[in-house]
């Protein structure tokens, strides 16, 4: 069994159904819960985020699925859910289906300096496991999101169990998610999807930052790039990656690349439906907007 | 003519439909804005937010209706925008309808003390002019949403003409919206809602504070307090004003009394719909929940 556990927060978010008022646990149907732990992978504390839909049952008899929601650079465990949370936790409380909000960085140490940067240490781990000074005591978020909070929600939880568990992302998050998710395979995690993702980091300012920093040398990123993992497969995996992303996103031309990774897609025939949306910025509001397509593209695959 | 108006930010919320493409405006259908001006109200720059549906025209022969929303303490004109907004746009969308979020109070000025209170001066405005120094030359939030507000939607946007705008708010803001229409009626406001309203204030503490420090005396706050003012009324002004209101609200006892004004409301045969909802508390996950209802109901008299 798993670290223990704190309730941080607990908020409900979908109307309780008086036949279940009694059931009231510790962690509640219907509910947005903010929980802390001891993190084993990256030996700090750790919050992340978790919705409970009312179907949810901590019986072994029933085990409910999840989507891994992985944020971007400069957010923690919370902006997801203030800002695109309650039109997430209603589509996928239609599904019976949980969502899981994790931190992007450890940010309880004192090992990594204040570097005053958004784009590197606190609040950008880059969903990679560091091997280089001074990150690589603290800075193991690919362990973090595909080994302990998988772990952690299986025996504590009883969620994700016969791996119903997906993965989406924004930006950042984006990149964990399609890059998780080419790493492991269908069998880990049954569908991906992202948000304006970094497609192609060992080309990009913020990947070859991240990547020389964390592992040393940017080529060592290439086992973490979409598009150098998608290139390296022999088949397809998913029958489908969903992405969408803005055409007037800042970040588009010189950071994102969703070309590159489409490119890289037709060749091995693994098809990617990208939705280029006319208008829309890299900010909360285009996740929002479209959250309830991706929540629903995953349960094709998890219900 | 109003104020000059500064555009601070333009986000779109609505996807660019092609064929509207080279309509593109100063201010932007489908798009969330944030627009500062210097105020003649509070003689202070204010800031609001503004969405336009994809069907605004700034032009003489149509125009759009409007919905206010007003926030709550602590809240500014971003608040709602982020954590309801996205629902709430989609919403007014459907329906042809604009929503401004005006903030809580002047926040660009120097005569208040900062006196570190949640509850009173900056972020604390309770939609009254207030009297009292040092408050009386810049805390003028009747004037600035009864007049000042209108009077720029429609001068410089050709919106809420012909009395063709709602109000809603949140806990101080939903006493706000009570207030402001039961003071004003149907001919300046179309429809009232409210999310966890404060109803009686002259009967709470928050109200008792705001009151006796903005206005000189508890007393001096029945005219801006929505059970009193219901308790005057001699008939009826709406066919109904829509309430929701959290069984878990903290606040629900002390600050709130919605059945202070349902009895009140009873006595004059004035409707209202108060819906308690079972385990949601005062935060915006529960706005956001339902916000989507309120615009709808309040879509009923204004399209």
């Amino acid at each position: 069994m798993a670290s223990s556990l704190e309730i941080v927060s607990k908020t409900r978010v979908i109307e309780e159904a008086n036949p279940l008022l009694s059931q009231s646990t510790e962690y509640e149907k219907g509910c947005y819960h903010r929980i802390s732990h001891e993190s084993k992978s990256t030996k700090t504390k750790m919050i992340f985020g978790l919705f409970l839909p009312s179907s949810y049952q901590n019986v072994d008899s029933y085990n409910t699925p999840v989507i891994f929601f992985l944020s971007g650079l400069t957010c923690d465990d919370t902006n997801f859910a203030m800002k695109a949370g309650s039109r997430a936790f209603d589509a996928a409380e239609k599904h019976g289906i949980a969502i899981i909000m994790p931190d992007t960085s450890p940010r309880h140490d004192d090992t990594v300096p204040d570097i005053n940067s958004y784009d590197l240490g606190v609040g950008a781990g880059f969903y990679v496991n560091a091997s280089q000074s001074p990150y690589a005591k603290h800075y193991k978020m690919y362990d973090y999101i595909t080994q302990e909070l998988p772990s952690i929600l299986q025996n504590d939880f009883n969620i994700g169990k016969d791996g119903r568990k997906s993965v989406c992302g924004h930006s950042m998050g984006g990149h964990g998610a399609l890059t998780i998710a080419l790493r492991e395979g269908k069998s880990s995690w049954k569908s991906v999807s992202a948000f304006s993702p970094i497609c192609n980091p060992v080309d990009c300012p913020w990947g070859k930052k991240a990547f020389e920093t964390y592992l040393g040398a940017v080529d060592k990123g290439k086992v973490h790039d979409a598009t150098c993992l998608m290139e390296a497969l022999d088949s397809p995996i998913y029958d489908d990656i969903l992405i969408d992303q803005g055409t007037s996103d800042n970040f588009l031309e010189e950071q994102l690349k969703p070309q590159a990774l489409e490119t890289a897609a037709e060749k091995v025939g693994q098809k990617v439906t990208l939705h280029m949306r006319k208008g829309f910025d890299h900010s909360y509001y285009f996740i929002a907007k479209f959250i309830e397509d991706h929540v629903n593209f995953h349960a094709k695959y998890l219900v």
